[in-house]
Formats: structure tokens, sequence, C-alpha cells
């Protein structure tokens, strides 16, 4: 099986998809985001890039805070909309009709009709090139309760949208089940 | 639509799944992160978050380069092994008999069956908790030749796998399309 080269890219296969929420002069505000991911395990730590002339993150250094929000296929429309508009010039929320509400830190809003919502402090701000990564420890998680099954937020019922760009920019749902994790690998113990 | 409270947790609904390669001792190990995402944008960057105590650390720290491989769902066997053995204990290679490859950079081992590998030189490491914070600088992309349509990274070539803990931990493909990017979004400008 051949190999090409294809220089320094960044071709991740997928990548999750967050609307990140601040306050920007006291106006909560919304950016698309497919560049972030879990940063730490204990404490919770997240990280997500933000170019540096966004909007978005002259609130985030304004309070220091900020929100993850997760949307489901359905709001695919309005996730597609806040990576392409502007908080300076539009009001995202009230184009997209979000319902805000805040948490227990006052100035990370938060999309009622996502079914995920993390509240969360910056902890870092690395300045890497063309975007700023900003790492913040979660201080608060909130799931929709339609989006739980027994208490626990399942995947069905949340449907995340997933980014990629291979080889077009585009969202896809989630697919099928593939296998358990911490399980099916075990089934290659007994090579060792 | 209620919410509940779930304390600081990560949930994100879905998560990309890596094979994150090192030389330890001049060796090749690789361990399973499905913590990491896209970091910048120019140059390329890629964050990946590891435990202290992994050997895949010590060998990062020992060359300061690391690699990124996207195993496809026919992987997934030896993607769920590389998170479960240690290979301060175990040859993975041997075991999951990956083919073993370099490129620029001379000490970050690749992976000929994973059809996307990223070459990377540490430029941050952030200890952040329980986790160290890599941040890469993508040097290199290799693709297989049959992960491509018309040059490009397919991702319905790929199968890249998709990794998610709600209810349980398991792995997934990916889905149906649900839209372009940067188009069905545009929709909304009527709004204004």
């Amino acid at each position: 099986m051949g190999k090409i080269l294809m220089g320094p890219q960044m071709v991740l296969g997928i990548r999750p998809l967050f609307l990140v929420g601040a306050n920007v002069n006291d106006k909560p505000n919304f950016m698309t985001v497919v560049a972030g991911g879990h940063a730490n395990g204990e404490p919770p730590m997240i990280s997500v890039a933000i170019g540096h002339h966004r909007y978005t993150l002259k609130g985030i250094r304004q309070n220091m805070t900020f929100s993850v929000n997760i949307p489901s296929v359905d709001l695919v429309k309005e996730a597609d909309y806040c990576g392409l508009a502007s908080g300076a010039k539009v009001d995202k929320v009230e184009v997209c009709r979000f319902k805000v509400f805040y948490g227990k830190l006052n100035s990370a809003p938060l999309i009622e009709q996502c079914p995920i919502n993390l509240e969360c402090n910056v902890v870092h701000i690395l300045d890497l090139g063309s975007h700023s990564l900003i790492v913040g420890r979660v201080e608060e998680t909130h799931i929709s309760e339609n989006g739980l099954t027994d208490g626990k937020p399942d995947v069905n019922k949340i449907r995340p949208i997933v980014y990629t760009t291979a080889p077009d920019p585009k969202y896809l749902a989630i697919g099928q089940f593939i296998a358990k994790s911490y399980s099916i690998g075990l089934e290659l113990k007994a090579r060792e």
C-alpha cells in the first residue's frame, strides 16, 4: 500500500463540533469551533483554538470564562451560521433564536437548545500562530433531560454533529456501533 | 426542556481516536488517545493529552517528536488494545503486527496500516493535572493511496473511528451526510 506526502496539513478524519460561547461587552455571543478537544482528565479540561481576530475571543479575555455547547444535528443550520457570521456585526443569538441561560459562572452563556453545555474557567491561553489555544477547566456540566437514558448522557439521543474536511468541509451524523472499548482489544492479549 | 446538572465532567458527544507514536529508548511504541484535537491553523498544530505515567510520554520527552496515526474501523481491535496494554511490558508493534516506517523526523514512528499519519515536533508541554497536554507542529502528512479520491483524502475511504462515552465507552463509524459546511448556514442570513 503506497503513501503520498501532503506536507504539513491538518487531516484528522473527523472532529467534534462545538459552539463556544462568551459574553462580549456583557452580551452573549457564540462561534463554531471544530478545533478543540479533551485536554485533561482530572480536573476535567477542554481546549479550543480560536483565531486571534475573532469577536468571541475578546469576550473570553474580558471574563476569562467561556462555554462549550454541543448542538445536535437538528441545529446544523445554526451551527454552520455561527461559523459564517461575526458577533461584531450581527446578533447571532437573535438570528439563531437561541434561548440563553447562565449557570454558576454568570459570564459563560449557555444555549438551552444544545443537549450538552459545559461552563469553563480559562486556565491557559497559548498564542500558537494564527490561533490562540484556550484551555478551560470544566466547572459545571448541563445535560438536557431528553438526551439521557437511565440518567446517563446517550449519544443516540444527543445526536452530535461530526465534522470532516475530507474531501470537502461537511457535517455528518454518528454511524453504526463498531465495538465496545476496553473490551475488543483484549482478544489480542493471547498474542503477547 | 429541562436540564440536569452533572458537576464538572467531560461529556463531549464524540471524540476522534488517535494512535500516538513515539520512540521510547529507540524502540517504537504507540498508545490510544481520545483526548486531543486541532490546536492551530497556521502553522498546523495538534494537541494530545497524555497521563503523566504513560510510557509513550517518556519517548515524547526523549525525542521531542511524536506521531499521530488515524486508524480505520478495520483496526479497531488494535486501536483498543493500544489503550489497554503498556509498552513498558509488551511490544505493541509485534502484538498488533504494525508495519512501522519513519518520515522526515526519524524519531516519530508511523503505522503503515493507518490511512493518515502526521509527524509532529513538540512545541509546548503543559502540565494540567492528571495529564500533560502536548502541542505539536505537524511537519509532514502521509496519506494512504487507497484513502484518496481524486488526490484528496476521503473520509468514506479512511473510515475513521468515532469514540464516545455516552452512555458507555465505545467505538462508532461515521454516519450519513447531514449538510455542507459554509453553506447551509447561509439560509439564516435572511433573518439578519
